[in-house]
């Protein structure tokens, strides 16, 4: 989950006893109806039929996490290549189509995933579903089409990474925190690597992992299931499963880390920042639900410990927030960071930020906090499943994961943490044997129009 | 080039005189014949009929540097199966066949190649173009042959790299200079990478990066090269083309590091380690030969700077050394490495060691150590060639570099060298923007037996 804001904070502070009171809604696996066709393609439908509205999602199970050395950002280059048309369906023509027809759409890649999506009024939901099934099998991937995206790709990189310092650290704590497993690579890929692409390997990669048997389909709305399901095998069904086999199973394992390491990014900024990020593991660990409360007892909100302490009262730090995400498909990191406020010295905040972690090992939370951040976690959850867009993401996360019935879990796991257990997770995880230090380190203006930054999530979270 | 033993730097500079008087040598270009076969094999014979001995050496352009994550180790776990035979050879029958007339073989793996090599006398030279040529297309890869040799791999980088602490540190080291390319990353391979290997990785591994196409053959000593390419196209010539593409290009290029980096390695061991690994340019470049040189300035004997004042007269160091392999495919790293005596500071040695290189920026270094340094740099390169598996090994190694002619400009750049080069090359890349810095930290031994150690060469070197 990214950075809590706090606007989104307060919201869900007033709605936490109403979600409280809503235990008997009813479960996604009795919600949701599930089809696997004779390709591979597993379909997921999930009626709901408050609003004559429908939200398609084409999941493909490619990300950053599949890609290799050299050839880095392909997975996130080829969602761009998604929109430049097929046989029959012109450049930029799958928006315009969408948007004609009242929808909206767009995509976005993971290190888990590659993930495109529409709303549209639910009666127009055919026009989506013919469209992406188009695109899943006759992309047209010629050097003119791929050349010009890949500088589009590469400005990209240069806006969002290159000259924004906050991101250039995340990208360089993931890729210090990482030794053998690939998510200690940026999502968007190596600048070289984007600069090398050809139309070849995006084709190669295209036809290497875009085919059913390597992607699901979820649909929630104001659909008939059946029908969903018809049009959906009338199409997508027709793509035969292909030949060779599906793409290797990305297997690698990320060895325990066995002492502290410092990264420092020197790079011109207003503010140094400093960032924690320790290996933990994700949703099929039991400790899970444990590290979701403590990232919310460290920054959910204005009243949470972090910006308590070091903002408000200490005012060592301008922004400070820790980040769990624990939805990726493999085990990711637990970030806490911050900015100093100007005058105030990074060791300083590095210190102060370390001190609240040791006060976690040391203290279990009270009781009220417990309960304050449980209700403010699991409401945000509940909240967010107003969005028919968010209910997707949730099935579709939790299927990346393994199986997407597991969303019925989250709940009961984050009722169920004890003071004990947020007390256990920051002893086990939070150590300095599992620790990667990033500084930034601000270099004087070189004369560029200064561009202050807020934070940014850490690497490895998604980008459209 | 591996650190420089102490034995052999003293035998390199009696010798050195008489290399600096032969000059008049027949260059390699002159010496060695070529010819590349249709389906793409390319085969270097050298005639050196000093005595009746030939080596052959089969050159595979694949090694850690063409694996993926996940996949680790398949190149060399590749290297040892491929003693495991074909349909016509059994199992070890190779190693055996190969001794029974007299000769000797072995192989090892590297960054960058897979070598396969065999001394022999010359006129059975052609046992082994047989055995190899069959090798090169007809092993057996079979899940019983595959499994046994994956658990041998595995204790060897138990033995190796896990129960080594310098080692371990070399390892964390590596992978924490690099970020984008593939030199981070172990050659054996990660241990969950080594355990997940199956029959059918192999196979496929195997069958990308074992063609013709893709590797060549040196042959060097007492042989006739018409005899020597015949047998080789009777042989090898057989072997088609393969219809499939051929691997892809590995054009990873690591971008620039920002910002110092330090790693700790807590690990059982007797006495700490410190180094300090710097991004330098590869024999391509021009700098190449006075990095060498500056290499060669700081540890090429007792007399060498960091020996003499660590070692000797400060006693902070049991042992010092500066390696630098400017033989890698792509750009690697220069390290400057030491273990402090028992009762003296890590961070004391650090800081010598560093003091060291500033040295070499503030001030060149003074006309008659740079001739002594350039003296037995030469007398080591020419030195080794009175062996023809040397020999052989330099045509290779500039071969995969891109060119075996390059050989011939090794001497002649070590001797332009100035010391204002040496400063030059000091001042561009011993900066601490350009640093990653290990420390192995020694944890109290949990009573295993202790395994005293010399310090390993960094990883990234090759393994057999």
């Amino acid at each position: 989950m990214p950075s809590r804001s706090v606007a989104l904070a307060l919201a869900l502070a007033t709605l936490a006893p109403l979600a409280a009171a809503r235990p008997s809604a009813a479960s996604y696996a009795e919600r949701v109806q599930e089809k696997t066709l004779p390709n591979g393609l597993r379909v997921l439908v999930l009626e709901d039929h408050k609003a004559p509205v429908a939200v398609m999602q084409v999941w493909y199970r490619v990300g950053a996490r599949n890609e290799r050395p050299g050839y880095t950002g392909l997975s996130h280059l080829l969602e761009h290549l998604m929109f430049k048309g097929t046989d029959k369906v012109g450049p930029e023509e799958y928006s315009r189509t969408v948007q004609k027809n009242g929808g909206n759409d767009n995509a976005f890649t993971s290190q888990d995933m590659t993930v495109y999506f529409a709303s549209i009024a639910s009666d127009r939901l055919p026009v989506v579903i013919d469209l992406e099934a188009d695109r899943m099998q006759n992309l047209r991937l010629t050097p003119e089409l791929v050349e010009p995206e890949r500088a589009v790709v590469a400005e990209e990189r240069r806006l969002r990474t290159e000259d924004n310092p906050t991101s250039a650290l995340f990208e360089a704590v993931s890729a210090a925190a990482y030794t053998a497993h690939p998510y200690g690579w940026p999502v968007i890929g190596w600048m070289s690597d984007i600069q090398n692409a050809t139309a070849d390997d995006a084709l190669a990669y295209y036809r290497q992992h875009y085919r059913p048997d390597n992607a699901f389909v979820v649909v929630a709305g104001d659909v008939d299931a059946a029908e969903v399901f018809a049009r959906v095998e009338q199409t997508f069904g027709a793509i035969p499963r292909p030949e060779a086999p599906p793409p290797l199973p990305m297997r690698s394992v990320e060895p325990p880390q066995r002492g502290e390491r410092r990264v420092t990014v020197r790079k011109e900024a207003e503010l140094p920042v400093v960032a924690l990020a320790y290996h933990v593991p994700n949703a099929s660990h039991p400790d899970s639900a444990a590290l979701e409360v403590l990232a919310g007892v460290l920054s959910d909100g204005q009243s949470s410990r972090l910006y308590r302490d070091l903002v408000y009262k200490k005012q060592i730090a301008r922004s400070v927030a820790a980040s769990y995400d624990r939805e990726s498909r493999d085990p990711g990191l637990f970030v806490v960071y911050g900015q100093p406020l100007p005058g105030r010295k990074i060791g300083e905040l590095e210190s102060a930020l370390l001190a609240q972690l040791e006060a976690l090992q040391k203290k279990p939370v009270e009781a009220r906090e417990l309960e304050k951040i449980k209700n403010s976690v699991e409401a945000a959850f509940v909240f967010a499943q107003d969005s028919l867009f968010y209910q997707a993401m949730l099935l579709g996360q939790s299927e990346i994961q393994g199986d997407w019935k597991k969303v019925d879990e989250v709940v009961p796991a984050i009722r169920a943490v004890t003071a004990d257990d947020v007390q256990r997770v920051a002893r086990t995880y939070l150590t300095a044997d599992n620790r990667t230090v990033g500084i930034l380190e601000p270099l004087p203006s070189t004369g560029k129009a200064p561009r202050p930054m807020p934070p940014a999530p850490p690497a490895g979270g998604a980008i459209d």
